[in-house]
Parts: structure tokens; sequence; C-alpha cells
């Protein structure tokens, strides 16, 4: 059967290593293990970028930070950046969004085109080019200067019409916790991980997205679709849902990757961000092993809501026609390197879960195998593109379809490094280090061996993976290494020269006007008639061709 | 008196040292010399793009030319790259456009946005942001395939006002002769260099743009005004009117800046340029000393409307209160080197004369001065908005103001690296290589002695301009020089790492935001209340703040 559907499954903030299938010992992922099972699983894949919002911008537009712009979250995207949408609608399903993006619209630039908010093309905007379904960054707090998101969102009115009450349903009852002299705790105090969420399962986060993808689909009837299913969880606030609160408390956690030798004469930027609050507090190994369970029960109440859900498309028999992706935007250091949260580019940050299973009997042959080629989340879209019977514009997307990979076609095109950015001009960091906001740029390189980091203005970060696999000696500073370092700073230069900048014409476009302007009449360099053949030659007379 | 107009001369394809104040022994340019001695001359001064297209989309949004796109002549450039109207209408004048801008607005991009081409957002994209004036690209043939350009000009119409009959009268009367036979001789073929347009002087593109600069300026009365004056001459067609054509005809021309050894082993690339027809042209000096007086000619007769107009505003006072700045796109090998037109680095393509007269009292102490730093064609655009009074918005533009030169203060901030790119994509130099039109990426970075040149896919060429002042002798595959290259090489990555593709989020939107989430109730890692203030908790009563 060929692939009719799409479900773009993203999990913000899961760590790749912390699903079952890719080998932790403490969570159970039954059902992305079962997908797993029925697709390919990449075991060298990279976001390419490593906060939240860049890196789902790379993602929806199939192109680098730096091609896009949008280095950091809710950083705007440029308006003539095409998206997800934009690919494959036209080649048939209809792209529907349930969840997060993290982007938000250019309103100077909209202003200066005078494109309305509430027009087409402002509703397009206003959703990384997805026109319909439910946008939900899922982080709404409120304090002193205000709602975080403005907007009320569906879920909040969902929990209110559950008698869920309050002000602010999401942050009093979804993440929050009671004590025992009843007063609320709240899901953003980290001491509070282990105490279960104020509501029962069936109305968290997790499960309200995937009941409304269930409807979702369901609404579809006979027609194409692709959902881009994008949950929050397990992303913060750390508080999960009874049984999911406690099921891993008790377990042998595994132990933080570091060492103490990290802690002396560190890289610069290293050392600032283990200065941050979140990391002092998941460095320490008490509190880290109190919220970790947690962190892993919403990955697995995540993975029981996938059950339900991949049952469905079973049941219904959409499994046999829709390729599934699964993926997250990045990782979470979770005290690993004496960091937490991500932005860095060692593995717990940067290096991403990533399986899809494809329907068609072209993939029947790789079911259940895994792939340790070099592989990032900006191939995504080539892939999906491909998936539908369309041809991948290159003059824009900057990945590489994985269509052979999945099909165990021999000759599937080689990377030879994979590239990652970030962007911490937003964090005090920058201001630490007297670094300009807007210089404020690292990129990665990783050649499956070596992971050379650049960062603008400081020294280079290098780790050797295959004599380091934790990452735990930074030889961007040894004078041993400066030939590897080099070598990758060289790849890293021909990478940016040849990123997709200009967009706007295709090569089919720029193959159509190959010869035309000397058909034109444009004649360059040319000494005299006898060089030019008689029907390109100038007039010889006024008025007359 | 302080800077009320800004006229903004740009002139196609004027090579750096075609000007007397730029010691050429040849022609003479006394107007253009005048506003060297009111002004500021730049003898190191490059163009960020070396053909017209790219080059001009460098200066109109003071950005280098992988960060807007438009690599080449007729490229769209996305649809939200600001340029030279936006920023500078905001501060005053009026911004308008007489003659080549060589581009095209992005229809796709439009379609997309549902911006018709007859809105007003249609026709400020279709004009790279200039809202009025007369846009002509200046080079108007036709052929079999029909006209290049499709629209009449009102150039065209202006010379059929004046009798000036035909089908084309661009074509057969501004760039065309008579031979003795009474048939047209037509300007594209070089071999009608001696022969004078079939117009007199006073009809020529050069003459009806410079009116047409006087009308316009006077129709503004008192209210400000920004001209982009935008002339073609001295570019191919190689036709001048009478005398011009015969000026400098009988004058020793300065000999080609060449040598036998640069025909041994060439760069790959070097190799297929000297290869095209218009470099095998000029390369023969008998037929170069018969364009060039023409070439001579037509700067002259520039030169000479320029006076014309200087003396305008000098006698409606305009001169006082209207900052000049005069530049080119890029320059003409005409036969330096073996090679003709321009695309590749060498000083006769990518050099380019910059006089800018500030009419300012703090610029009085400079007039008449020169300035040898690095300086660039991106500089103009913050240079224009300083001296409106205007702050350069740096998260979009990437030159520096020149204003400091200008005002002779102190600590100007010196340029270590200028940089300069080519896109060779459309020209069968790719083909005959193999280089994928996408990645056929040249880059320029010159420290004021090394020129290195990074080819995508292809060695480096490198020059030692203070060994080596015309560039004779490339050093990029000299084993000695692998350390200078490898410095270069560092500085152009941190270079593109630096580039200000973040274009949606100004400075002072990133200071506002600076703690707002904080204050908004989203409290990253963060252990118990202890470590917050009380205003920032959370709630913990339902309901209730």
């Amino acid at each position: 059967m060929s692939v009719k559907n799409i479900l773009f499954i993203m999990i913000d903030q899961l760590r790749w290593d912390a699903l079952s299938c890719y080998g932790n010992p403490v969570v159970e992922t039954p059902n992305i293990d079962r997908l797993a099972r029925r697709g390919v699983r990449f075991t060298n894949a990279f976001t390419q970028g490593t906060s939240c919002g860049n890196s789902r911008a790379s993602i929806y537009t199939g192109r680098h930070v730096r091609s896009h712009g949008a280095t950091w979250n809710d950083w705007p995207f440029p308006l003539d950046e095409w998206t997800l949408a934009d690919y494959l609608q036209p080649l048939g399903p209809k792209v529907l969004l349930l969840g997060k993006t993290h982007m938000k619209p250019d309103s100077d630039g909209m202003q200066r085109l005078g494109i309305a908010p509430d027009s087409p093309a402002g509703r397009l905007l206003a959703n990384a080019g997805f026109t319909a379904g439910e946008h939900d960054d899922g982080v709404h707090p409120e304090g002193p200067a205000g709602r975080y998101t403005p907007e009320i969102t569906q879920y909040d009115r969902y929990l209110r019409e559950q008698g869920f009450d309050g002000r602010n349903p999401w942050l009093e009852w979804a993440n929050a916790a009671e004590g025992e002299d009843g007063s609320l705790r709240s899901g953003f105090y980290m001491e509070n991980a282990h105490r279960p969420a104020r509501i029962a399962k069936e109305f968290s986060e997790t499960a309200y997205m995937t009941n409304r993808a269930i409807e979702t689909i369901d609404a579809q009837g006979e027609n194409p679709w692709c959902l881009h299913l994008s949950y929050i969880k397990p992303h913060w606030p750390f508080m999960a849902p009874a049984p999911y609160h406690d099921l891993y408390r008790g377990c042998e956690m595994p132990p933080p990757v570091r060492s103490a030798a990290e802690l002396e004469d560190p890289h610069p930027l290293y050392r600032e961000y283990m200065k941050l609050g979140v990391s002092r507090t998941l460095s320490s190994l008490e509190k880290r092993n109190h919220v970790l369970p947690t962190y892993y029960g919403l990955i697995r109440e995540l993975d029981d809501n996938l059950g339900r859900l991949f049952d469905h498309l079973e049941r219904s028999g959409q499994a046999d026609n829709t390729l599934i992706a699964l993926t997250a935007d990045h990782g979470d250091y979770f005290g690993d390197h004496w960091l937490a949260e991500k932005d860095l580019f060692h593995n717990p940050s940067v290096k991403i879960p990533l399986i899809i299973a494809d329907p068609s009997q072209a993939a029947d042959a790789t079911r259940g195998s895994i792939c340790d080629d070099l592989t990032g989340a900006i191939d995504l879209l080539p892939t999906f593109i491909e998936a539908l019977g369309g041809s991948v514009p290159d003059h824009r997307l900057e990945g590489q379809s994985l269509r052979a990979w999945l099909h165990g076609d021999a000759g599937a095109p080689q990377r030879s490094v994979i590239f990652s950015e970030g962007d911490y001009g937003r964090l005090p960091v920058a201001q630490q280090l007297g670094v300009d906001p807007l210089m404020a740029r690292i990129t990665m390189a990783f050649d499956g061996r070596y992971k050379l980091v650049h960062c603008l203005g400081l020294p280079d970060m290098l780790y050797d993976l295959h004599n380091d696999p934790d990452e735990l000696v930074d030889l961007g500073r040894d004078p041993g290494y400066a030939p590897i370092r080099q070598q990758l700073r060289d790849q890293m230069l021909d990478w940016s020269a040849g990123l997709r900048n200009r967009t706007a014409v295709s090569r089919e476009r720029q193959q159509a006007l190959n010869g035309l302007s000397r058909r034109q009449g444009v004649l360059i360099g040319v000494w005299s008639g006898a060089e030019v053949p008689e029907e390109l030659q100038p007039p010889r007379e006024v008025g007359v061709r």
C-alpha cells in the first residue's frame, strides 16, 4: 500500500535514550518500541537546533537555523520561509497541527506588506504555515506581568468543562499538586515532582491531545491527512498524574554522565551554563533522582497514550497507509555534564530519537532495523515529500530524504558531517561572557567520530566520541588536535557557503532561463555578426526584424 | 547645515580606476573629481557582489549576498528583505528611483501570501522597495524569443516623441550606429564601438536620466528627498553619441594588467572564465583598444551630465543640504587577467569607486581627503541612515556607517576583513566544471594584504597584494601559504556565523523581553519557593493570586 497519510509525532524535550527501544534500563515504552519494530530506528540522529524554537523551525522549513533565522524560541521566522504545509498540501493531504510549534508570526513584516492578522495569509503565518488544528505551546503560567500566553487555550476550556475550575486550570490543576495541608504545590517547583497532579490521567495534557488526535483523524473521513501531533510533555513542569508520578520512584536511576574533571578549567561557555540555576539544581544527585522518575513517568504516560492512538489507527485500517514518524526537538541534560536543559551539543541535548515507519511494501525489508548513519531532523520534510510522491525542491530544502534507508535501497547518499546550531543571546550566559547577543552563536559539526563546536568569538570545543563516547574530555584547546579541528572547520565553511539562500528560484526555473536572454537579443562580448547565427542578429534596418 | 536630501548615484560597470581622481591617465572626469574635492574618496572600497544583481541587492538591503539570497541578476530577493526605502523613508525623505535596480519581485512568494502585483505591497516589492520614480534596467533588446524587457520603457517613449521612431528605439537608435551603406550597425557588436550612436548626445540614456533627475528633484519643492540615480552606461552596449565615441580614440590606452604566466595552469574556475567568448574578445589587445576608448567616452559623457546636475543643485542651494554618494556596482576586467566582464574577485572587478560628500559642517575637516581603510558598498545604507539622524538597526544591517570617516572622528571602527560573494551557477562555467548550479558559490575575504577566494568544491585562490599588487600570482595551491589561507578561512567562518539572519527581532525588542517570561510565571529549574521572590510565587490556593 502506498502512503496516504502522515502522522508526525513530536515529543518535547525527550532524550534520545529515554525509550526502552533505545536501551533505557528503567522506563518502558512498549508502544514506541512497537513502532520501531514496524519501521527503522535511527541511532545517529541529531536536531538542527538545540532549543525548542530553532529546532522546530528547522523541521518545519527543512532548513538550517542560519537559513531560516528563527534562532530561538518564539523568534518569528521570515514571512517567506515556506513550511511543511506549503510543501505537503499540494501533494494531497490536509496538513493539521495539534500542539506546540513555538513559532510566532513576524508582525513587523506583516505590517510592512499590509497582511492583516485575520487575513488568510495572516492566519497562515500565525501558525507556522499550519492552517488548521489547535496550536498550543504548552506552557501557560501567569505572574505579576500577566499571562505568559495571552489567550486561554482550548485545553483550559476543556478542563473547566470537566469541572476543574479556576483562573488558570493549566496552572492550578494540570501542573499543580496538593500538599498535605491542602495548599497548591506548583509543578514549577521540582521539589513537588513526586506528587501526583491534581487531575486524573484521563484529563492530562497528553491524554487530551491524544483524544484530539483521534477525533481529528476520524473527522478527515476518507480524505488524506498529515497530522503534526506535537506533545508538550515530558517537558517541564515535571508533574505527572497518578499513577505515573510514582511508577518509577524507587527504581535505580541510571547515573549521570559526568566527571569531576569537567569542572576543572572548562570552556568559558560551558562554565557559564554550569552556573545556571537549573544546572545547579539538577547537578545535585539527590534532586535529579527526585525529578527523573517523574520525567520517566511522563514518558510512560505518553507511550500509553500513543498505544491508544496506534490501536485506533490499526482498528480503522489507517495503519496500512499512514507513515508514522516520531522524534523530539532536543533532549535534556538532566544533570549529565553538570548541566540541565539543552542548548549545548553534548549528546543528551543534541541527539534525538528518530523512528519512521513507512507502511509501503517497499519498506517491508527494513522493518525493525536500525540505521547508524548520520541523520537529522532536517531530513524529515524531504522524506515526507517523497513519501507522498513529490520531488524535493532542493533550492530551498537543506536536508536529504531518508527514503533510501526506509526502502533499503543500495547507494543511499552518505552524509559525512551533520550540523546543528544554537543562539544563547537570550540567556544570562551571553552577558556574563560579554558576548554581543547578536553574536552569541554556536555551531556543531559532527562527523561520526569528532564533534566540533564553533563558538563565535570563543575557543572551539572538540570531543572524540571514539575514545571518549561520554564526551567528558574537551579537546578544543589541545594543540595536538588542531588538525582535526581545522578539518571540521573547513567542512563547516563549505557547509555555510552551500546553504540554500537563493530560495526564490527553483532548479526548473533556472533551467528554463538557460539561453533565453540570448534569444531575446542580449549578445554579450560579441565582436561582430560573424559570431552570431542569422536568427539572433540584431536589426539591420529601422523598424524591421 | 545638516543633511536633508540624499543623492545616491550608481554607475553601472564603472571600474574604480576609470576616473581621473582615481588616477586614470586618459579619461577626464572633472565633475566627479569636483565631488571628490567636496567629500571623502575611499580608495579601498569593494562591492559585496560581483554581478549587477547581487551587488545592488546588497546595497539596497545593507546585507551580504548570502543573507539576502539574491545571488544573481534578476534573482528575486525574499519578500521580507527590507530595502533602502524602508529604512530611509521613516527618517523624512521620499525615496525615489531613477534607473536600474536589476531586481525582480518574488512572484511565487507573493502568490503564497496573496499579494497582488497591483496592491501597494505588490508595487513596493516590484521595485526593490522604491515606491516612486522610473525603473529602467537599461538593456532592452529583442530577438526571436521576444523582448528582453516585456514593457516599453519611458525612455523608448521619449525617443519616439523626439522623432526617433521604430519598433525599438533603444535598440535601433540609442544603441545602434549607421554604416557607410546606411544600414544599422548594432551596439552589441564591439566592432562598431568606434561609430557614433544614431542620436545626438542630448538624447542619450545618460542625458535623459540626468534630465529626469533634475525634473524629479525640482518636483520635490521644499520636501526632503533621497534620489537613487542609477545610470546604465558605461555598461555595454559600448556605443556613445558624438563626440564621446571619438574623444579618446587615438589616445594611448593603459596596457592591460596581465601576464603570460597566468595562462599556465590557472585555477580551474579562472580557466573557464578565460574561455568565455567575451574574455577571448577583450583579451585581444587590438579589439580591447578599439572598445576601451568608447568606454572612456561614455564615462566622460556621464561626467559632463553629472556636471549639469551638480550645477543645478548648487544653483538651487540644495548642494548645501544634500549628501551625495557615488559608486559602482562592480568593475569590468576589460582584458585584464585575460578576462572581461566581472564575477571574479581581481581588483578590476571587485574594487569600486566610492566618493561621499557630506554637506554638514562636521564634515568640513575631511573635504578632499582620501580614506584607505577597507570599506564596502554595504556601508552606504548605514551611512545614509546616520546622515539623516537615524540609528542603524544592526540586527538586520551588516555594514558599518562611514560617518566617523566623513567627520574625521577619532576611533572610527576598523574593519579587518572585507567580504564579497559571487554565484556562477547561471554561467556555462558551472556546467564545464561539473559544478551543481546551486553550489556554484565563490566568496572573497580580503584583509588589506591577502585576498582569499573560497571556491566551494574547488581549491582556494590567494593573492598577496603587498608583493603582487597586480594579482598576477595565484598562491591558492602553494603549500607555503597554507597558514595564510587558513587564517582567512577562519575569518570567513566567523563572518558566516555572525551574519544577521535573525532579522525579525531588534535589539530593543530582545532587551524588552529580558526577564519578562519569569514575571509571567515561567520558573525554570527552581527547586522550591525558597528560591523565588514572593511576588513571583505561583498560586497556593485555587483561583487566587
